[in-house]
């Protein structure tokens, strides 16, 4: 790595820093507007934030850099690590008074749209406060997007991206229409942030409810005004489905989404990917269905309803709850503690193993069991109808892998700091795939970060980060040939 | 499939059967001796078992089918099947009255060399009956060994082979030195067994304490003649590192244990799996015992036996326990969920992912990592200082991919018999990976299966089959393509 490629990527963080200050005088509006006197500690953190980063920027001018794969590692690495550190000071500096490790996990859960939270009594939070999370979510979300469609494909590590599969005459020269996809993308999750909470203010919710879950929804990340999550919602069986609805959306490939609204190609939704994802989360919510009205006398509305919005919920990795699911009892759990792992599609601001991680490996798997019967069998790995090349496929096999050590890590870590089992191996896996609730005793869906030890908390915030970053570009951080001149 | 094949296979598999009759004559002697009556149920089972293998064995006589992979994967699973369902049979005659789901579970528990038991009132059963266990479970271990380095490297299912590896001017006619070589196997397994059990009588076991313990020692299989298990010997520390050599000795592949005692061959210990096993079972065992030393006033020498020996039987799979080690902390139980992955070397009796597909899972993420940073990087993946061909690598990501789908599948199976998460996680871990105990409130170091439901010891009981035979050569089985004529 070359130390003016380091001072670059540096020099882009900062320059990222200066509009991350403005998003801060949003929060500052909402509380003087609610006559709330939080608004200084937004106007203050903006004019920190927006004055170091400016200075930073000013400091580290200078010819752009060679664009390489390190240059790209280091960029997307820095740019979440400034995020979450500029997200954490409104955190220290309002009236809540948050401890270090508390408010660095709570910026890291909204920065990567985890949604696990440390804070107790949202209900009765400054509006800025609550605005404050729901807009780090929300941009954390559109990080993601753009990192899955424009960064990671490019880098072989995740992806299945507009430009690498859906049009080879596009894949030629990519960045000639970047602008105008970049565009499309920022329209389109506007309107769809937009159409949702209409919708969810339609449904009954409060503008500012539905204004922050909104934010938090498109953006699969999780957060909520309420203590009680969407439990506060849960006899509004309309506010429920419009999440329903949204979430999901928010777990499509972007790509297919502006494929589908910018030019009309219906046919974009044939992407194998979406057939996945669409057949898994349904899979999920008709067994927990069945499983509800096997087990108890709720009506089946209801139980379809509330069934489908947790796994919904939980398969997007969004993290909203209307109830403890726990108790609903041992299928639910475990069933919830499957839906933690496979996530949505690439492309879309969900997190997880993701979709076409799943098609990819099964077709690897059938194709190895089809060599151990006819060992001279030459079938190439598909996806869809394109075969996957060796670069792809040694992707999927090296983020599963490093997937299930990193999680093993965690949880001896975990462990170490007294938690038990299910909590240290829960706790960890929804950092690692960006869900937000745990299952055991007090990170489950109605309990919260809170209790957890300080450590833990620096372990768990790492994880997310992982996670969020598709494990595979923060993992080449740590390896000492990426550091080589 | 031809029908031919299929009837060459069952053939062998009730030659084997009529083997299998005449071991039930061992118990039958030994309750004899011991003036027990269940003498008669040996005997009636001996001559039910040898009876019916001989009337299909001339039933399905006939000319020896052309040696394929299909027919090896055919008969590796018959032989697995007929001898836990011959295995079955004295359970369910004696007067121990067991159902047919607990009857099959310990057989299949057996065989399989996992060691889980449904039995409780071990102290007080018929000497034949805890013999008939433990012979089960040294002939599954001396299956398994066989099945590890005759067959399966040959259907690249997994296996790092003598004839494979070892050296190459015998790789090109492995047949030509075979039954020197399987001779000099059964006698090392059977020394072993020997000197193991001399070492346990000589520590000051019993005699008939040292004879069981010993068959079910080096074939890291985990039955004990005590509900206690290990527990029974737990102050005498010099039965405990006997006991911990053997496990581990057993770890070991025998392929090497023959090169090193029959050719004296000091070099073959350099095998990079070796390294691997030993490596991660000293960490394992000093991890515990600094957190013991933390955690507890136990004394240095004592909280490094218990803490060596409880991890050992866990990594090499047997399954014996001195206490609840779920009982030494939170940290404890991790460290002990994490211990259930790893197993031994290939070619051993024990079970699970074993070293060897542990340091090819590295080096392709080691590969995969390189690549990212520069693309263009060619280096082959190694085992040591050989090159892994394609073949071995592919069949490693299957394993372990089939492994974690098994393992979800099982969780969910487990759970909707209303299992709670970590009975129904660490169950199917342990049944998957050969181990024996599981984790929480009835299945640990000090419990028993006994309180599983039905339909969850079937399931288990198809968990260990599909362990034991490396899951692949199972899951074969099941693809439309094996049956296709």
């Amino acid at each position: 790595m070359q130390s003016f490629a380091v001072r670059a990527a540096i020099h882009i963080a900062a320059i990222f820093g200066i509009y991350l200050s403005l998003a801060m005088l949003i929060p500052a509006f909402a509380d003087l507007y609610y006559g709330n006197n939080d608004w200084r500690v937004f106007a203050l953190s903006a004019f920190f934030t927006g004055g170091l980063s400016l200075a930073v920027a000013l400091a580290t001018q200078g010819r752009p850099p060679v664009v390489s794969s390190r240059f790209a590692f280091l960029l997307v690495n820095l740019l979440w690590f400034t995020t979450a550190a500029a997200g954490t000071i409104p955190f220290l500096a309002s009236s809540i008074d948050m401890k270090l490790s508390d408010a660095v996990f709570e910026s890291v859960s909204a920065v990567t749209t985890t949604g696990s939270t440390v804070l107790v009594g949202l209900d009765g939070m400054a509006p800025g406060m609550l605005l404050w999370r729901s807009i780090l979510q929300w941009m954390g979300g559109l990080g993601v997007i753009a990192l899955g469609l424009f960064i990671l494909p490019f880098l072989n590590v995740g992806g299945v991206s507009y430009f690498k599969i859906e049009s080879t005459d596009i894949e030629d020269r990519p960045f000639e229409r970047l602008s105008t996809f970049t565009i499309s993308l920022m329209a389109i999750y506007c309107l769809l942030t937009l159409a949702c909470g209409i919708a969810y203010a339609a449904a009954g919710m409060t503008g500012f409810d539905a204004l922050n879950h909104a934010l938090t929804t498109i953006s699969t990340a999780g957060f909520s005004t309420h203590d009680d999550s969407f439990g506060h919602f849960r006899d509004n069986l309309a506010i429920l489905w419009v999440s329903i609805i949204f979430m999901f959306i928010g777990g499509l490939p972007f790509s297919i989404l502006i494929l589908l609204t910018v030019r009309g190609r219906l046919d974009a939704l044939r992407d194998p990917q979406i057939r996945a994802f669409a057949g898994y989360t349904a899979s999920f919510a008709v067994l927990m269905t069945i499983y509800l009205r096997l087990t108890s006398d709720v009506p089946f509305l209801e139980a379809l309803t509330h069934a489908t919005f947790n796994f919904v919920s939980l398969v997007t990795t969004t993290g909203f709850s209307t109830h403890d699911y726990a108790a609903w009892g041992p299928f639910a759990v475990a069933l919830a503690f499957i839906a933690t792992f496979p996530g949505g599609c690439s492309g879309s601001t969900t997190g997880g193993i993701k979709a076409y991680r799943f098609i990819i490996l099964f077709e690897l798997m059938a194709n190895g069991l089809r060599k151990l019967v006819y060992p001279n069998s030459v079938q190439p790995v598909r996806y869809g109808d394109r075969p996957v090349d060796e670069d792809m496929q040694r992707a999927v096999v090296l983020f599963i892998a490093s997937f299930f050590v990193l999680w093993g890590l965690s949880i001896l870590l975990l462990a170490s700091t007294g938690l038990d089992l299910v909590t240290a191996m829960t706790g960890s896996l929804t950092a690692l795939t960006n869900v937000g609730p745990g299952l055991g005793d007090f990170i489950g869906p109605k309990g919260s970060f809170a209790d957890v030890p300080d450590f833990a908390k620096w372990v768990l915030s790492l994880a997310m980060l992982f996670g969020r970053l598709e494990i595979l570009a923060v993992l080449v951080i740590f390896t000492p040939v990426f550091w080589r001149r």
